[in-house]
């Protein structure tokens, strides 16, 4: 059975490697998204909406992996856990796959109409979301938890623009009927970033809790 | 060894009907959050808002039952699908549980303002949402592919309400600047009970992998 411990770690570093590959694809998914917004580029947006393929590719291999690293190898104590977590943060990086669609068909009828103006904080919201997403991970990968914390605290700073975003667009859209539309759009991509900084979220939880097997979220004690 | 079986069991029957009991309440949470915009209740508001706590704790204690369960029993085949199940499912229901809360939300700021128009379709997306999560949940306890399926296919009604939802409000906010934004907050009520479907619409797909361990997700082959 000893001959098997390397091979266990082997595949451990496997699972966290296609993990930050999947991590990387979500993330870019995410950009070109609001890069097509931003820069009214339909081709773009065309792109996003035809190419989950991969991404989903990622999530099925991922919980294989995992279904045979517990059947097969068994694992106790922090490499269990380290599998529960990769278990749950497959699920968040396909979510904001999905949301990367999402942003992107809010996208297509956006750009059905003229803009409503230049675009500023939700493309600063994207920003936040990714780079919350990629600490995330690295964090996960490193079993960092300070710069877990780091994330959980830049989710004050994506929810501020949402706000934000929102009651400007409310402005537009009281002064002149004829924003309400592409408005509606922006407000909806806006939520759609704040959730994938709350999958962020999960995923830094999750790495406290794997390294530290402290449960953080609901502020239990 | 073989005395540990029948407690092997009857924790696996105590995760179920913990899994069960937290559905319910996210159901009545869900069902009180979209009763008190219907009724324009205020109180009842404030108990959606205030109310959190005990899906959170069935959510910590479901996940370290699972981990208990993986690391002293270390189950294989369909015990250890129907394990990662549970820890999924887990994540999903608390989600429903915070998306109470996000239609309280939405409902606070609604009520501010006069009714926008008599409330319909909400109340409906309601319905459906909560009782695809119902069967999604029987399904589980059942290993019932076929009610699991059933689940997948009343998505798309919850899709057809919610673009309708959608369209209607639009006119009103067109013709009527004083409505757009009730019918914003109402906008967002209805994406909410969208993405409770997507939960339960989850925990259907979940099922028939635990059950048949084929991977209805992605259509894939």
């Amino acid at each position: 059975m000893t001959a098997q411990v390397p091979h266990f770690q082997e595949e451990l570093d496997q699972l966290k490697a296609r993990l930050l590959e999947m991590g990387g694809l979500a993330e870019d998914r995410v950009r070109s998204s609001v890069r097509a917004i931003v820069e009214r580029d339909h081709g773009l947006v065309q792109q996003v909406l035809d190419g989950d393929g991969p991404i989903n590719q990622f999530h099925m291999d991922i919980d294989s992996r995992c279904v045979k690293l517990l059947a097969l190898h068994q694992p106790m104590a922090v490499d269990l856990r380290m599998i529960m977590s990769a278990i749950k943060i497959n699920t968040d990086l396909e979510r904001v796959g999905d949301l990367a669609v999402n942003i992107a068909e809010a996208a297509t009828r956006y750009l059905a109409h003229p803009p409503v103006k230049e675009l500023i904080d939700i493309p600063r919201m994207a920003d936040i979301a990714q780079r919350m997403l990629r600490d995330a991970l690295d964090a996960f990968v490193r079993r960092d938890t300070a710069l877990a914390q780091h994330v959980l605290d830049e989710d004050d700073a994506l929810d501020a623009l949402k706000t934000q975003v929102f009651r400007e667009l409310l402005t537009y859209m009281l002064q002149d009927p004829q924003t309400i539309e592409p408005s509606l759009d922006l407000i909806l991509v806006s939520r759609h970033l704040e959730r994938i900084g709350d999958h962020a979220t999960n995923v830094a939880e999750d790495v406290i809790f794997m390294v530290s097997a402290r449960d953080v979220r609901h502020h239990a004690h």
